[in-house]
């Protein structure tokens, strides 16, 4: 009998919690891991995917990505959270029984052209480091398996306030670039899920110093022309079950 | 009177040495900044370019870049050394005055297809957020300045066994792509030097887990086609000389 099991992180909102209801409905048996910083959300999304997810099974993980640096408490670092929760889970043996991780977790940061000095740290290890570190324990414990890594047309174009996302997603795509070639075995999807009717887009349209840009942004919300989060879940699901690999774009 | 300074990372040994070179042949009254970990080779280095440098000024900075978290002497970490440096440097008020940081110093790390996780936030903290924190300092008190991002072909092109390095080069070369967009009179040059006949490459023959690409870096050096560090860092002093922007290869 085939399986299915997703890790979703970033899951408890936005992109993230499409993902999981994406999967929650295309594979209704699958065991789903929603991993995501203690909050609200997190534990109303968890009990929301309960409910619909009746043939399967949900496991909320805490997790904080930003905690690499808890050396008061090195066991509640999310690398030590990671691999218990990876630990837990049995390696496939044949590719019927699938397990994706879908690496969504990430900050926008601060929309302006010079981002303060010390938010370069905060968000380059949020959207790199742990990103990539994720990616290296999976890999390593699932040779055979797919990685999800959630990307944006701000990998390959540069924006000018958004720099520092941008350095993020073109770094992650280049990770997980060279992660497929060198894990034959592996496959990398970097997935870029289109502008998106979400808070990251409210936190834009209040928050972007370029007038331009949000002027841009703004327009698309009036005109209806932002992109539905489920609809971009469901396609992103879709793309990683017929083993599509390489930076692939929403509206490719 | 037109005046020209040169700050340069990584300036001890390889291509930063052979940047540092060049800037003081094709500018023989200018100031030059040698920025390195406190080492034999920094001292050497520094030593060699007084003599040689007669007609203007060289300064040594002891720096660590991997020295951010130095929490229990913060006065030593690296942002508070080079800001004392640059804070000490007058603003060039007319074009005529040229400052350039020459971004160069970066580690190529575990040539490996997984390398180990420890190495994750310190080869990303070494070459991308120390790089980025450079740059915004810099940028932030010369407006009318130029920066040298030193690039790879690894910033274009994944290796399977530099997935951390070609991570780095790419966050690295988008990240200067944004900061130039965001500040008109700043101009940005990512300069991927070629594969050129310094430690770093007796390294990666020595070290490349790779067999293919071990034996065509071998294959380079045999047949004496691997970069004179010297020849490329002169066609980068001139391309900052002309204003060139963007990637630029040595083959270019």
């Amino acid at each position: 009998m085939s399986s299915y099991t997703a890790l979703i992180t970033g899951s408890s909102r936005g992109f993230g919690k499409s993902l999981a209801f994406a999967v929650s409905s295309k594979y209704p048996n699958s065991t789903i891991y929603l991993l995501s910083r203690p909050s609200s959300h997190h534990t109303e999304t968890f009990n929301n995917l309960k409910k619909a997810h009746t043939d399967g099974t949900v496991h909320k993980v805490d997790i904080d990505f930003n905690d690499a640096a808890d050396t008061d408490n090195p066991n509640n670092n999310y690398i030590n959270v990671f691999k218990d929760c990876i630990e837990g889970i049995p390696v496939p043996t044949s590719s019927s029984n699938k397990i994706v991780l879908y690496n969504n977790h990430g900050t926008l940061g601060h929309l302006t052209a010079s981002p303060p000095l010390s938010s370069v740290p905060i968000d380059l290890n949020l959207n790199i480091t742990s990103c990539i570190s994720l990616s290296l324990l999976f890999s390593s414990r699932f040779p055979l398996s797919s990685i999800v890594n959630v990307s944006s047309l701000a990998a390959l174009k540069p924006f000018p306030t958004w720099s520092l996302y941008c350095a993020s997603k073109s770094a992650r795509d280049m990770f997980h670039h060279c992660l497929s070639l060198s894990h034959p075995t592996l496959k990398t999807l970097s997935y870029a899920p289109g502008a998106m009717d979400t808070d990251m887009q409210s936190h834009i349209r209040l928050n972007e110093s370029d007038v331009e840009m949000k002027e841009a942004f703004v327009k698309m919300k009036e005109e209806g022309k932002l992109v539905d989060p489920d609809v971009s879940a469901r396609k992103c699901v879709e793309l990683v079950e017929v083993g599509k690999e390489g930076h692939v774009d929403y509206w490719d």
